[in-house]
């Protein structure tokens, strides 16, 4: 097993983890286009994609095994590998939140138009985005990068919490649409965890180079690179 | 590095895993105690754990990778340290469903008693069995035992669909108790993440103790047992 062989595996997992990243992050815009359009058969394509999102988890396993199988792997391959399964298994379960989104848009599709004042789709770039961010920083090794993301959570919290507020109080006023709003809320609260996600793979990513430069480059050195 | 000293490490991995567990467990339990009490102090002390949770959950993260670092292990090993890895981060994330449900109990606490028909202790009961028994599967490398788990779900799922609509129910018939009937359904819905974690590791147990079996026993031979 010659070292090149290794190395070309781990550039098939960094591969499958950003398909991973497209397959989760298109789920969430899946079912916010089911929110926004009413349309009951764009949350059938996210129930449809949770398959092939669980399938691509699998195999990004398995091939993080195998990797580690295939020959004593020094510590910065070790560390590069436990962030993969890590943040696989982060993107697993954005796949889910937008199953969960999916479901609500479902509910609402069948319950009259209501009005709300939330605006979930700002909230769902946010939230994507840091994501996006938090995934990107990670193929980069840019703990800076990954810092940033850290620094979103905030406004996200924020939204969530207007959100929340607003709903509270439509449920009062008008208990005829507590449902809707209901839903919506719920809504917000599953962003939220989509943005919470992106904070779970940013803190990783510095986890991961930070621990990389202590162990091997000594302080004050540049964050290690990708294998 | 003798063999021995690795085994002892697997041992120490599991020892601290089952010490996440019990940490994890009782940061629901003291949550749902808050929430019955409508003592603050209870969600003050689910808030402080947290921090404990983490640094457990770092050490079980660095000690696997030190034991993937000390030798080429052979592929059971592999299997079974990935599998921690995984039972970890959601033990860890069992622990940040007690603190979101701390906080739900602290607002409840400030606000005036409200007698709603939900049984939450009677969720969070079958909540917590579920990752107290996919624990024990994993401690046991029984996935019969995991795939008792699994069944559970269901009834976790009924009781939090009958808790959700006799919530929205309640937030109708008197909106002045929206706020309490709100905090409740949330909180049954992070009893069902709870549940939720239990189901991911029984499902970690019976894809680690049948790929332990597939590729090492051949099919028809009984779990490999624990390293």
């Amino acid at each position: 097993m010659t070292r090149t062989r290794f190395q070309l595996g781990l550039d098939e997992l960094k591969e499958k983890l950003l398909r991973m990243g497209g397959l989760a992050e298109q789920a969430v815009d899946r079912a916010i286009e089911a929110y926004s359009s009413r349309d009951p058969e764009a949350s059938e394509k996210v129930f449809r994609g949770e398959q092939s999102i669980n399938m691509v988890e699998r195999e990004i396993d398995e091939l993080a095994l195998d990797l580690l199988a295939m020959q004593q792997p020094v510590a910065v391959d070790l560390r590069f590998i436990l962030a993969v399964i890590k943040v696989n298994a982060d993107l697993e379960r954005v796949g889910d939140q937008a199953v969960n989104i999916a479901e609500r848009a479902r509910d609402l599709a069948g319950l009259p138009a209501v009005e709300l004042p939330a605006d979930i789709p700002r909230m769902a770039a946010t939230a994507t985005g840091m994501v996006r961010q938090a995934l990107e920083a990670f193929i980069r090794a840019d703990a800076d990068l990954a810092q940033q993301v850290l620094g979103s959570d905030n406004s996200v919290d924020r939204m969530k919490r207007e959100i929340e507020a607003a709903m509270m109080a439509q449920m009062k006023q008008s208990p005829a649409s507590a449902r809707q709003a209901l839903d919506t809320l719920l809504i917000a609260r599953n962003l939220e965890r989509v943005a919470d996600h992106g904070t779970n793979i940013a803190e990783d990513v510095i986890f991961w180079v930070r621990g990389a430069d202590v162990r091997h480059l000594g302080p004050g050195t540049p964050a290690t690179p990708l294998p």
